[in-house]
């Protein structure tokens, strides 16, 4: 003991950039990511919880820093534990779900079911820095299915969404899933630059690297030029039809007054990229007439449209109507990413803002196809399509709109007037449960009653029950209306305080009873 | 490309000692562990998740080795993240659930209720050998109420414990609570040693540490005996009473013949320490008499009596009889922790062990009140009592009863006969799920038909559902009741299996009818 007390104490703290989540933080989420995964159940997709500590080597993305193999990631190396790890191995926390989902599709390729649909939700970590609303660790919620080139797979994924907003109760109409695809992108680009003096469609040139879907890993012109205009694109969203025809050509100047260097193309080789983000139209058929023009001779953008107006008539077939998902090219973030159809679920009802003003709360999911899921483990290529939810994001929508309330509020709390009786206020406490009502004794030093009503007050108590000694030789017990007894105080005249209209007596045998009515 | 293909594939495998879990793994355990939430919840107990990395030193426990502070753990020391960790600060994954109760309970000690009652599940991790059953992940589920020092708050958890292996499908009668205390067995060491010619009861001595709940921190030849017959109790289990009264006294040969050294302690001087063990009556009430017996003249030991005198008055109130939970002074594991009541929840059904033999399920749960759960932190002395259950040995116990199953079964597989019309076969799928109904589209490469019920064997489909060009053009659909198909593949006649009855035809518009009909 002694000795204990000459070392400093240590700090009661969750290390920076984490923190813990209290009651109804988890039970919120915890129903959210439910029906979400009822929904996901029901469309054929499989949980898979896989571990949370992943080898490095099998992480991937960090690799090419060798000598510092846990950027971004927490990471260590394994001691030599005797029939355990192999001393010198780097083992990580997982960043995402699709670096596991990678692995094991390599790693049971054999056994799964293929296609393998499944869906993940669990939290990753990120050696980053934290920030507001930032944190080290949070959730993902994904679901892929590995193995189906079809675009019949992004469709289901789409409907799959819209029906889970729904499900955790979001209203039709309060969202929609918007679609673009990368293919298309690509035509508009091979429309655009076909007569470029500089390019030519050999091997190792941007129209070649195009046609790849800009896979290779080339480092020349061709590649710097399509993504500086994937980059700017990007920028779409922010800086407007205007903004991205100046970047794509000669360059803007930003709000700062610093002048952002543009593209370099002309006008008219800027105008097909203009015409594809700008085509939505007033319905599927009316963007898919604007795409098919945007992509002139295009071959990949003709397959790209194409894909399009099949995922169009799917989810018509599947029953899901243009206000919930809509073909929309001005879907740009990710578009760099994926490799075909690219999705993205936005809310459009509007909330205010942390400055008070009115604004769309915007994107809670996206996703879309990728390809090489498992090439690095197997060497062949896998096509792969999914989608991941915000959870974070998704749950302060549910709170803003006043839908991710925790109906299940704080207990009745049994007060404890005779230290004595103890057995008699449990017994009450267990009767309650046993209709179902959640309720619990109080626990504390019963000396001071005020500090037991306090107790009451902090856990959402709706009732508190009292029986003294006095009631319990009447076997009778206090009933306290403690929501109605707020509202009183915070209101009521002195009489009609004095009158005690929230505190009822009834016989012990009525207690259930009369708690299921306060409940109602 | 061809830069990457010279560099060796990284292995696609799960780290050594970690798991993956896959869709029934994952929904059973959710399945019973949500029933368990929900009783906790109904007990007034609040979910709390905290963050699965801390501070080494919140952890704590790894401190005092201080070369190696990833002993047991594992730990890595943060790198410079601007706004992040400190540089050198060592982090590690949660042990356990306790580790982090106590962080969070002097933590959050003012805006916590108190007495604070709280349940966690959820994964921790064990930098230790790997073996068969040994994971270096695993769940863990606990509930404690940290702040009571009343055995009002152990009551009531073992009284939870009781109810929750019923909410999770565990019969009356199949299970048994059993309560013990060591302040009883304080007291009988009190007893037994009274006369011991080297011992008084000076600070120091063997006397006083037993008074202090062996907390001292005392090297001495008290603290040794008194360890010494806490190590030979804890083999009560296993080597009976004889056993423990040979290594009490003069010792024993094991198993092996090795010589196991005894205690040194009379057969006097041994006997109240196994009437204690050996106290059990036909009810509380005879064992209470026997305990009281037992503990003679001993303060601590007369309180220990009444303390589980006061647990069977509070559990008999609560409508625990019994057969659910009794007091048992031959539960002696973990009685060198904890410091007041201790518990276990056995389940008394036989099983078939590895080797055929039939044997009795064994212990899922157990706890206890302990002290100085936040001390470490702020040097106060808060009382807690918890209980942890065995996440994977309680879902093992319900497949062996066949409990844990997953009603929801694989889902109805549509077939692709004609890739064109894959917008019908969404629609029947979507039909499907409107109606509650799990269901898929086959999304792989439609060519080879038999590929397509092997995919749905290895999902698991109960049914499948194929529409060719001849089906499509009559408006009908073949259904193909998979399950009763296979009993017919195992035991049909020819003629049998040729009249096909497991595969029906029906119009379109009846689809759901059907599915609905075989699904039962």
């Amino acid at each position: 003991m002694a000795k204990d007390k000459k070392q400093p104490r240590p700090k009661a703290e969750t290390p920076k950039g984490f923190r813990d989540y209290f009651g109804s933080d988890v039970t919120e989420r915890k129903r959210m990511l439910d029906r979400i995964a009822e929904v996901y159940h029901r469309h054929g997709f499989d949980p898979l919880e896989t571990s949370a500590v992943e080898t490095v080597e099998a992480l991937g993305k960090f690799l090419p820093d060798v000598d510092r193999p846990n950027a971004g990631v927490f990471a260590w190396q394994e001691e030599a534990v005797p029939g355990g790890g192999t001393a010198g191995d780097w083992l990580a926390l997982r960043y995402d779900l699709t670096a596991p989902l990678a692995r094991v599709a390599a790693q049971y390729r054999n056994d799964l079911p293929s296609p393998y649909r499944r869906y993940a939700m669990g939290p990753v970590w990120r050696n980053e820095k934290p920030g507001p609303g930032r944190f080290r660790q949070f959730y993902q919620c994904d679901a892929d299915t590995v193995g189906s080139g079809s675009v019949a797979a992004d469709a289901e994924i789409c409907a799959m969404l819209a029906d889970a907003l729904e499900a955790v109760g979001i209203a039709r109409g309060d969202y929609l899933v918007r679609i673009n695809n990368r293919k298309v992108l690509n035509g508009v680009l091979e429309a655009a630059l076909v007569d470029f003096d500089q390019l030519n469609a050999e091997p190792g040139t941007m129209l070649d690297a195009m046609k790849q879907g800009l896979q290779v890993n080339n480092q020349g012109k061709a590649l710097a030029i399509s993504d500086a205009v994937l980059r700017t694109i990007d920028k779409f969203d922010k800086v407007g039809r205007d903004g991205v025809l100046a970047l794509l050509t000669t360059g803007r100047r930003d709000e700062s007054g610093a002048q952002i260097d543009g593209v370099g193309l002309s006008e008219a080789q800027a105008a097909p990229v203009l015409a594809f983000l700008t085509s939505k139209g007033a319905d599927n058929a009316a963007t898919l007439d604007n795409l098919r023009a945007a992509v002139g001779a295009s071959q990949m953008g003709a397959e790209g449209v194409d894909e399009l107006a099949q995922m169009a008539g799917l989810l018509s077939a599947m029953g899901v109507a243009e206000d919930r998902a809509v073909i929309d090219p001005s879907v740009v973030r990710g578009l760099g990413y994926y490799t075909g159809p690219v999705f993205e679920a936005e809310l459009t009802f509007e909330i205010l803002d942390e400055k008070g003003r009115r604004r769309q709360f915007g994107s809670v999911a996206g996703g879309g196809r990728y390809d090489g899921l498992v090439e690095r483990f197997t060497g062949q290529k896998v096509p792969a399509t999914g989608v991941s939810i915000g959870v974070d994001r998704l749950l302060a929508a549910l709170r803003a709109k006043g839908l991710a309330g925790d109906e299940a509020a704080g207990p009745v709390v049994v007060t404890v007037m005779d230290r004595d009786r103890m057995a008699d206020y449990q017994a009450m406490a267990a009767d309650l449960r046993a209709a179902g009502i959640r309720a619990e004794v109080y626990l504390g030093n019963p000396k001071n009653f005020g500090n037991q009503l306090k107790y009451a007050d902090r856990r959402g108590a709706p009732v508190a029950i009292i029986q003294g000694e006095d009631e319990a030789a009447r076997g009778v017990v206090q009933v306290k209306d403690l929501i109605l007894g707020a509202r009183i105080a915070a209101q009521a005249s002195l009489d009609e305080w004095k009158s005690q209209p929230a505190q009822t007596e009834v016989a012990r045998a009525d207690l259930v009873a009369e708690v299921r009515r306060i409940l109602g």
